[in-house]
């Protein structure tokens, strides 16, 4: 009897990235692909294919097939920009000067208060349609330029409006304790009791977040605080993220371990007890090379010891107005090797399978495998080594998203 | 009495680069270009615009417009890729592992000589294109993956032949002497010989060459076979351009500024010798910020003085399957701001004005002025600061190649 699907693809070569099947990638060499409706319903080697008809076939033409990338951190709603601020150092002006003059986060949380939703839109667009260009399908979005309940509310509403509009997952965090707003100056407290009790159940009311995060470092939120934030969310039925130890040692991977946290992000400044805390929790680590790179940091995360443990590492952007208007995944992917140290499949890994970690989806996504969303994109190259290692040519020919055929514009 | 014109530009900003104007950019603010033919015939503020009719008038609403970028110095047509030597590097094997494994430059010459002229036409498409898209509108292609006669040809036919195809300028360099082929092992003068007595003569006759490179360093060759080079490129009348000091100080610098070179390219290691040559003779420096982010290396070309001698700094890829696989001259601003100190506006005129310099057309193009040609680009920003800032959504909205819309892609 002869299987049906909606999808088949022959002659490609599949970087599964599933753990279970050998080598860095999960390689199946001229492999066939089986979807219908949105999942994947068989996937192996093409000899190995049951007698299937399809509504379409495509020919790979021995390219490779790998998951839909994941972009697992982006601030990618934000109104105005800080290319001026960004001229300024280069001329020689320093931090405190440009703070002065208005520049660093507040003056992108001015902006984004005072934009409407549909400028925020519209300037979301084209930073999110790089993206998708690039064959990243999920990509999960930040609030925290509001730092106040209506243009929190604001930015996330405009995130749940891509997702609307765009062939692409969307998942939504609020990180409305990013930064200390201006008129909550020397009430930190208070602003986390806003954050608490204002704007995490309004937000979850609307259910306009699908996490939580927070910024716990000297020059944001101290560990106390988030606990705060980690108690609230957690009250609310909302997993957390915490941005921790970028700039310093504080406590904040612990924390985030004890709570279960999806991911600790940026770690530049673990420790070997945090590595092990996070391996015992099953907390991602999220690579932030773009970041790093842009603040000319020194220190890098301790890559050999999360390896090691067996920590999930996934690499994403931080797309972001001040530390790393960079918006290209597969940048990043090269920046981990070459700034980070990872191998290339461990590049690949870290926008797939641990960054869908990262995002808690890692049942629906992330490797190539039956039962799982038909993301995916199809790459002409010799070997998905290639992904990490070159930029320009080298573009997706094929993208699907739950099986269908997606033209990023 | 009104003029008339082909093609008039208005409501638009213009970042001119032209160094008559204030600025470092040389704007012009709400300005109006008027093109006929391939060249600029007028451009200013839109109010002292004479009266004019125009075949087509585009209303620029309010971007910015910039001249069309020059990539300086690519080594774009190549057999090939590099990305397993990439992983094994990153996996943890030395250079001496790789090398033994059949890595390294010569990798790429074997494959270069293996392909046809059409497999190497195939690859080299998505590598320009990726450029074109960017708004690359002049672009340097070097050979060097032969080192022999028909292999050097090879490659620059097939350089030649892009442009054919293609709506962008393209000036070939031939760069036979780039590194000893394995036939000639010891024998480097010998090597010499037959690039200045056979291959440059016959590059000359088929007038497949605007110049002539070379790889001067210790690794490579010295500065006396390097001089025969100059040498031998002078009595064919063409003007010379030379790979030097990014390794170790040599001497090459003063020898290509004595001989009146068009560009010195890398030059990691000079001293204040050899920027006063440089000033002296006019030779332009060639940053090349990608490869020098991909070698990881830690030493800076001297830009403070450079830029207080008056010299050209021109900014470019190096795009090449070794040292930078990397096709973005968007990527290599920011790098050249973020990894050299550069100014935004000193990393456009390196990927313009002082570009075109260092290929010897700056005459004909590099800024937007009266006379020139019209290689222009209109970019969706605000600010021209944020070309080096961002990358991803900011893309050009449209392409003009001596005053043509181009379609990338
Ligand atoms: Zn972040
Ligand atoms: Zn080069």
């Amino acid at each position: 009897m002869t299987e049906r699907c909606d999808l088949l693809i022959t002659n490609v070569h599949a970087a599964t990235m599933d753990p279970s099947l050998p080598g860095a990638y999960g390689a199946i060499e001229d492999a066939a692909v089986a979807v219908t409706g949105n999942k994947i319903v068989w996937i192996g080697p093409r000899r190995e294919l049951p007698e299937s008809t399809a509504d379409q076939i495509i020919d790979g033409e021995g390219q490779w097939l790998t998951p839909g990338l994941i972009d697992c951190h982006t601030h990618l709603v934000y109104g105005g920009h800080r290319a001026g601020e960004f001229a300024r150092r280069l001329g020689g002006e320093s931090y405190e000067e440009v703070a002065r003059a208005g520049g660093g986060i507040l003056s992108t949380v001015r902006a984004t208060r005072a934009a409407s939703a549909a400028d925020l839109y519209r300037k979301a667009e084209p930073r999110l349609k790089a993206l998708m260009h690039e064959g990243v399908t999920t990509i999960e979005i930040k609030s925290g330029y509001g730092l106040d309940l209506d243009t929190e509310l604001k930015q996330l509403r405009v995130a749940r409006r891509l997702a609307q509009h765009y062939p692409v997952n969307i998942l939504t965090t609020c990180l409305a304790a990013h930064a200390l707003p201006p008129e909550y100056d020397g009430r930190a407290d208070d602003y986390i009791t806003l954050v608490c009790e204002e704007i995490l159940p309004a937000v979850a009311k609307e259910q306009l977040a699908d996490a939580v995060d927070m910024f716990c470092e000297n020059i944001a939120f101290s560990v106390e605080q988030c606990q705060r934030v980690i108690d609230a969310a957690h009250h609310l039925d909302l997993p957390v993220k915490v941005h921790a130890e970028q700039l310093a040692s504080t406590g904040a991977t612990r924390m985030a371990a004890k709570a279960g946290a999806l991911s600790v992000d940026h770690i530049e400044y673990i420790t070997d007890e945090d590595v092990a805390a996070m391996a015992e929790s099953g907390t991602a680590a999220v690579l932030l090379p773009g970041a790093f790179y842009t603040l000319k940091e020194t220190r890098m995360p301790p890559i050999e010891k999360l390896r090691a443990a067996g920590v999930p590492m996934a690499i994403s952007t931080d797309l972001n107005p001040g530390t790393c208007p960079l918006g290209s995944l597969r940048l990043m992917m090269n920046m981990s090797c070459n700034l980070f140290g990872l191998t290339p499949a461990e590049a690949l890994a870290g926008v797939t399978r641990a960054a869908a970690r990262a995002l808690g989806v890692c049942c629906s996504r992330g490797v190539l495998r039956a039962g799982l969303r038909a993301d995916m994109v199809l790459w002409p190259m010799e070997s998905p080594d290639q992904l990490a290692y070159e930029l320009g040519a080298l573009q997706p020919a094929e993208i699907f998203f739950g099986g269908r055929h997606v033209t990023a514009g």
